[in-house]
């Protein structure tokens, strides 16, 4: 296990330098990233460069001991590259122009910008490609932060041309894929295809899809530019990019083929307060969700089947989300732990030290801004210290015999016809992804063209563009004996967002061994209760969407049981195909509801887990240890099967507290408050 | 009563139409109304028509023993006319071009777009001229869908300038007319006068009401282009358009002058969702506000006093409105009596299908996707087959003694300066409206302009701008032996929206008998209470708007009960003249109080009226039948004073039920829960 | 004291004129403002001027033995002159132009627009140079009224360029003092600086808060313009302007410089619904409130040290806020008082008569828009003759011994970087400064530049911008024996809105005897407690913002009492630094706490002070008089230390009522409910 920082010396006297590195060492951190926003300071003025500092700085850290990851400097091109050429900029929908003045403001498909990148690039690259001090490379910086994913300027309406002729052979084809038939949206040509500007009504959801698509392609065509500069440069590099959490316009599967190593950067309690739909807890804010982080860990884990980094780990207080408060005592160091539970093979500070200038005077650093020592810095070199106990170095990478399916396109679809306000498809994915958590149970997070084979069961909630060739695999998988729980709005599109002349599942209806013969959105003020058909006397919550099932084959497992229109119809379903399992659940399950389908599935693949687990309370199982982290204000106990051997902690978890013990304890493990 | 369903042939292979039309027949379906949005079909490149699928889809019609509404198909111009023709995009005050890409992208102004709909409704019209099977046209389709009445473009500008030269002989009368000395605003010609754009601070409701004017008009003109067209090709076509639930930009009576035939699409479950200030409950989610869409089918109605269709009936669930809740058991059926009681002479779903691409995928129809029947076809068919029963083809229509008088220059004058942003002139008119609705009383809804002489009690709430032409028909009217309820915010502006140098309510304070002292508003949270003067412990709620008033001859009948300033002054006055009485209502009253206004009117007026309804249950007398339908998820027991003769259903009502009774059951009737 | 009245003559025929002008000398108006929209009919076109209407308007104000205020009507240039020169209007960040059509369109910097402003104002200047009526001008109206203070367009980016140019030799000077490298924002000429426009992210809080004194500056530049023409005109004449209440982004300090008078416009029961974070209470939307209304009434008597005018004063319902209640009983009366208790010399209603044309219909007046006498009217005369009693004409200024240090950088910077979406700068003021009006106790509101040392306590909270000398210039004022309470956000910024690279407090630690550990903020449903060293059973409410100190010569006073990661730590500290006393308050203080604060200063002070005030009474002693004003429904009784002799009213407080009594009688002064 590793740990790093983020340090910016351009920012700094040059007198204060060694100093600082020489802390880091002391703090037992082994990369310092750097230059992510440099291009200005890199390049003052166009062809006269300045790296003489960048030279200096990547020097003392290799004095120091360790080692360097640089950036490509392209989030920030600066003013009088925006000035010679202003159409690099990014356009709004409405043909309002995203200026220079703060990042991100350029277009990825600017012909003109990848030129000035491949200048860049190039340059940096080779200024660094023998220098023993920088072990790899980090992309840009957080690619569709702040929306710049979708572009309409018209570099971009060229782009998405070229990107649709390469698609479809004729007009025709593409305008019989996307059903433009439909209110007169028929093209006689390519050239007649915009991006999608402000209409009267809501866009055609097939055009919505292909834009999204072709803005990711986008972005993956301009990252692929970067590693191949960089790569060329110095083989041995790793490039990476970091990744942020939930970013919703941009396919990380499909950037990450191109990279060495995924990262991403972690904010715990700004993203519960931006990205999720219901209000934070006081625990929350203290500590974020660790369902909601632990789902990006597992993400990123995925994407290449091999141990992330964190990139940036929030250090303290952040200035960006509507409130900042201060993290809960040693948050820094169970978000450290929490990562390397779930596959980190690195965790690297946002920031060395609070920065005096620009937008980011509110967010902490592990120093404070006089240099002193700020909260985040205790807990890194405690969790630094403990990790290392562990583990130097790189370690075994987690293993999952559970994957959720995750498929931008349905993330992309669906947002454009969510038909109810707070349906947000990561949050349902939670609500399957969360069971499994909450029983100890680590789950990869794969995209559904993935190898299945490995896995004993798949959770597959709004799996909503499924192709006969998806379907077929997935009916393979369970008639070699896999197990699957699909989640409602599964098998309604085909692969252009346009719905299937067959009953809801489509193509997977046999699989399902039923048919949705209804479907429904509601307010949260309705809630809608299920009940086993075997025990009638239990509710289980629902919100948001209801299917009402027809089973053919498949078995009633649920049936609704709040009053009204949906009372008595089957909810959930359960069939069995070949040596396999399926089970159908035809709602947004609320945490028991989700506990009692995945438990029996994990149980029927006889898959250790936990009792049930607090809200706050994960176990993560990795390299032969066990990490149970505490992300909430609970005293608790842990009261595992067998005797405990710890290398962090005991039994008894404070608040916001980590253990860690030797061996597998999920089996049987229990948590009860103190 | 008749029933028909919306087509679109063009989304299906030929192969399958004969099929959907045989089962529309089989189904009892008489009308298929098709083409609204086919311009791109039918005319793919300029000039090159393809009228040969329309041709076959309405033979087949007509084989089956139906009939086809066709459309115009204006309401999707095809991309490759807006890129010929961009300039006949419409534009928001900011100068952002909607786009193609939804639909009703066109501008009412265009000269270009009017040539363009020449051509386009001429070449249809002469295609089906002759054609037997055909049996009238609905012009475009839902005319201000999407906020599109009010363009801001430069034909609009043009469009706008000879207008108001129309209106007004010089620049002086106008400046004049509007008050436009107020903050400078004096104009020194016609030219100078721009559409309401971009300003610092609000508009001038002079300039504002002139321009909702205007644009009114600009549709008004526009449709009588398509009907000339249309009528010209053939006299005998019924001409109608399919207005839409509380457009609000549109002067639906101005409108259908120039039609033979008013309809209007009905979506009861979406409308209590986007046009209903209150959040909707449960049972509205199931089945709508019956008062909401019951004053629009008074309203379209009472347009031309012929009986209307619901040209577009919710089938089941519906794409566009925030959730999309499953409507509640037999709701399509309940909603074709209702309509049928309030004056529809035919019922015509939306859609045949649900619709594979485009932009209302998830909008039920009355098929599935798979082509199996749906909810709505069960309810349809079991509608269809008793209201057959009732009636074959057309019935005499409704008749009505009391009449709410609506005025669009109300509406857009308040809507300019409400003065609460919970004042909403449509709810305000709800209030009084469901006030007689809850009695079992029908209700024209009328223009002011309209012949009063056949009502016996006329409901005028927030009759804000007062010619004193209008102000002496009304007094002509009470004199012999009218009864007017006058409500908040009346005779408060002249026509040009300015206010009158005389206290409120200006030209008609001699028939109320009584001025507004002070008027004012406040949030829901202080709400007021007004008290009836003979019975001053009995207390009624009003809200948000409370005037005191200063009777001169008038008769105080209520007082404000509500602690602080508004204590005791008077709230409700009522005065004799003539023959007649007029009671004048300075606050929006609860339900309560609103009927304890209007009750004592009916009784004065001998009008028979039944034991107050529960808010769900309304009733419809026409054509010697009565209807009884729940909109609630109650049970209730129906109580006539008579022996009642059932035609549909019986003396109970099922959630979501109708009952048709022979004869008119209104007088005492009461509803009880079971 | 003074009353007088706003007057539109020109929007009333000529004959009427003598009956107003007579009315308003009956009622014992002495002033008259008028013209400040008139420019449209002082010139209808170019060079056309049409001065007559004003001159026999003057002429019989004169003649009643009234004086008239005039105004330069630059507020809304003309449409001829918009139409000539489109490009004096102001434009968006996204380039939207504000258009004619209401008022303040035209931008600060327009070089065409100060021509045209120079022109008018000179033409109307030399017209009433001789005139004996006029008694002074008010320039243009409410500047910054519809966020018109900062413009985006061509000339403002031009003139931004010559300011910063002014301050800064070169360009590298302004990189380092903004901090440009952070995110390569580093310009490379001054014509390289835009205003800030549409970016992805967030701006460079620098670059914001010079644009913001850029913005401010170009006012006071623009206003100067005019008081140089006036008094020239006429070097008797005083000159004002109307400021409005908690005006953002307009340094009232800076414009009043050039003014011999400053007055502002007061709209107690708007104020509450527009610029309050919290709801507005059933009683605020009656009255006001009297802390929100006090600090800008203390505000600007303060600018000049000088007694104010309130130019126009809310006569009843107003148009403009969400809800338009009827003022309570008596509160026109009751505003007047308290205008007069915190210093205005004379107070003067808007207006008239309610107009009849344009956007101020639903504005109440003093009389009716029939003419007669509205509820505004009756508390005017009652409030002019009973004020006349006290003092005829201008009476002794207040005395304040507390200041409230105010400045407008901070408010800008913290509105840049709220960091809690409740975040208000004006509202944390008013936390602290109603802890000394609810103690009864005069406050002048400085800018930190004004001299400190007629003050026995400086109430501080948010000092957010510290420079060397400012913290010179405190520590010296403690030193001498003074008092200071320090709130928190204090001491964080350089002038340059850079976070200084020591902890905060940064140049006041030594001052305030310790540093802040941390700081954070949390969301109201998370509210945190404190509680004194000395007696940790009571509990203090805090809100939004709460820093952990860190005591270094400073004792403890309260620390925080909630439970979780703040419990126990340093909340608010005092120090002693020469003869003097430093508090700081590192939370935002709920009223309790803020009274504990505040409370021991000003008996160590010596000053007297009144028990805690019920939230609705406040009181104001000036020129030998004691006002006690009740802004609430409750009915109190005044119980005096001594015997009191009553100028006004008695010791029994109605609701909205106030009482005037001779002497100062604030010491030990309680108020009881009745
Ligand atoms: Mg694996
Ligand atoms: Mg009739
Ligand atoms: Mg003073
Ligand atoms: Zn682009
Ligand atoms: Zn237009
Ligand atoms: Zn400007």
């Amino acid at each position: 296990m590793q740990t790093g920082v983020c340090y910016f010396p351009e920012h700094w006297p040059r007198e204060r330098w060694e100093t600082d590195v020489e802390q880091m060492a002391e703090a037992g951190l082994e990369y310092v990233r750097m230059a992510e926003f440099s291009w200005g300071v890199l390049e003052p003025e166009r062809d006269e460069f300045a790296f003489e500092w960048l030279d200096e700085a990547v020097s003392l850290i290799g004095e120091y001991g360790m080692q360097a990851v640089l950036c490509t400097p392209t989030a920030t091109p600066p003013k009088w590259l925006v000035d010679e050429h202003p159409e690099i900029l990014q356009e709004d929908p409405d043909g309002t122009v995203r200026e220079h003045g703060s990042r991100r403001h350029y277009c990825f498909n600017s012909e003109r910008y990848r030129e000035e990148t491949e200048r860049i690039v190039r340059r940096v690259a080779e200024r660094y490609a023998e220098n023993p001090h920088v072990a790899g490379f980090q992309t840009d910086n957080e690619y569709g932060c702040h929306f710049t994913v979708r572009c309409y300027c018209d570099d971009c309406a060229a782009a998405f041309r070229s990107w649709l002729k390469e698609k479809y052979d004729t007009i025709a084809e593409l305008n019989t894929a996307w059903g433009n038939r439909f209110w007169s949206q028929q093209y006689d040509s390519f050239e007649a295809i915009d991006p999608p500007g402000p209409t009267p009504a809501e866009h055609h959801p097939s055009r919505l899809l292909e834009y999204a698509r072709f803005a990711s392609d986008s972005v993956v065509e301009y990252n692929r530019l970067h590693v191949e500069l960089l790569t060329e440069a110095n083989p041995e590099w790793f490039v990476t990019h970091n990744f942020m959490g939930r970013f919703p316009t941009l396919d990380a599967y499909a950037v990450s083929e191109d990279l060495d190593l995924v990262s991403w950067d972690s904010y715990p309690t700004g993203f519960v307060q931006d990205r999720q739909h219901d209000e934070a807890t006081p625990d929350q804010l203290r500590a974020g969700n660790p369902d909601q982080i632990g789902m990006d860990h597992d993400l990123y884990r995925s994407t290449l089947d091999r141990p992330f980094w964190v990139m940036e780990q929030q250090p303290g207080d952040v200035n960006w989300p509507p409130h900042c408060p201060q993290p809960g005592e040693g948050a820094m160091r169970l978000w450290a732990h929490h990562a390397t539970a779930h596959g980190a093979d690195a965790v690297c500070y946002f920031r060395w030290r609070r920065c005096l200038e620009g937008q980011e005077q509110y967010h902490a650093g592990l120093r404070k801004q006089d240099g002193s020592p700020d909260r985040g810095y205790h807990d890194a070199v405690r969790a630094g210290t403990e990790l290392q106990a562990i583990g130097d170095g790189p370690i075994e990478n987690v293993d999952a015999s559970v994957a959720l399916l995750f498929d931008y396109d349905a993330l992309w679809a669906l947002s454009a016809q969510p038909h109810a306000p707070e349906f947000d498809y990561w949050e349902l994915l939670e609500a399957f992804y969360g069971a499994a958590r909450s029983r100890g149970v680590q789950v990869d997070v794969i995209h559904p063209s993935f190898a299945l084979d490995d896995y004993e069961l798949l959770l597959a909630p709004a799996l909503h563009l499924v192709t006969d060739d998806l379907a077929k695999r997935l009916t393979a998988y369970v008639e070699e004996g896999g197990r699957i729980l699909f989640g409602p709005r599964t098998g309604v599109k085909d692969e252009y967002n346009k719905l299937r002349p067959t009953l809801q599942p489509g193509p997977l209806s046999d699989l399902v061994g039923a048919t949705v013969d209804q479907h429904g959105s509601f307010p949260s003020r309705m809630e809608r209760t299920v009940t086993p058909v075997a025990e009638d006397d239990e509710q289980y919550a629902a919100r948001t969407w209801a299917e009402w099932l027809d089973p053919d084959d498949a078995e009633l497992r649920f049936t609704y049981q709040s009053e009204g229109i949906e009372f008595g119809r089957p909810a959930v379903v359960e069939n069995t195909v070949g040596d396999g399992t399926v089970v159908y659940c035809g709602v947004w399950p609320g945490p028991d509801l989700a506990d009692e389908l995945v438990r029996p599935l994990l149980a029927d693949a006889s898959l250790p887990y936990s009792e049930q687990l607090p809200q706050g309370v994960r176990i993560g199982a990795r390299a032969g240890h066990t990490w149970i982290t505490n992300f909430s204000s609970e005293r608790y106990r842990i009261v595992a099967r067998t005797d405990a051997s710890w290398v962090v902690g005991d039994d008894t978890l404070e608040a916001f507290d980590v253990a860690v013990a030797e061996g597998n304890l999920v089996d049987g493990l229990s948590i009860e408050p103190v």
